[in-house]
């Protein structure tokens, strides 16, 4: 599958915690880089997330914004 | 400024492509990894966004997919 | 690739059109049933969107509302 | 009320599931077709989403992202 | 319709602003107090969106950020 | 931080509510005028959201819809 989605940022899940419903999972993508996805309980089980295991977070670019300090 | 978004992601800014009403930035998060951002071309305008200039790209936590091969 | 979204919906594209930096694509997913996208026109050119091709609308659960008459 | 969001899929609740804060209300659109939405507990309440009621899923067409396979 | 997003900010259009595909579209919900929307030109065409018209700006709970000084 | 969204509210906290991972918090932005917020607990914590406390709600012009009667 090949998405419109611009951006996908390969790394390492770090931490997978649920929720009732939503769980939060955290890729580190560089070293010292995490990031933090807010997703389904069920995409966890569904895709199989668990610690250690390779995976990417992907963005919609309309979805990023830019700040300056 | 602190905001509750969980993604901000440090960069410097190697491309800025004004459209219409839309601008696209992005940003080199680390050698190789770009970040794509589609903004207001006001916001461009406002926060002075140029090439090289450091700059983050923010994105809640919400808005981040999961995706594994 | 698996992604965490939960909605894919397959369809047929029946219009891609490009702005200055960004397109609208629409699919017919179900007779009569249209769902229209917003995204980057690189995306368009990237995945060689074009009338009449296979292709599916993917949708974060978070980004769906509900509503009733 | 007509609002700006692109999509509307009309379709039956096929279920509703609360959690702490956030419910996952799922609508069939067409038949073998499901659309799940990610909402607040309290919109549930608000609208008064039950099994079998009809209702639409709206969506914003920049929360569309195109794939092909 | 009655709509699953818990934040509908009643306003006057102060500015509508067509670029090749997408518009900005300028609320005042009270004095001095501005929303700007960036939506579909279709949205604003079959809306009827014009200076001076009362309208509502929409917002999805999950889309809405927090920040302190 | 300057932050490209576009919209900037300030208000003050009239509640806070977490769930098992995802919070609701909300702003009264103007006399009889809330918003609604759902964001990750963590982002509670962090911020330290505190009912009476000032705050902004934050949103991308790209999330924002527009209604009319």
């Amino acid at each position: 599958m090949k998405i419109s989605a611009r951006n996908k940022l390969q790394g390492k899940i770090i931490e997978v915690k649920k929720g009732a419903t939503t769980a939060h999972v955290r890729l580190e993508i560089a070293p010292g880089q995490i990031i933090t996805a807010s997703i389904t309980n069920e995409a966890v089980e569904e895709l199989g997330l668990k610690l250690g295991a390779k995976a990417s977070a992907v963005i919609k670019a309309s979805d990023v914004m830019i700040a300056i300090d």
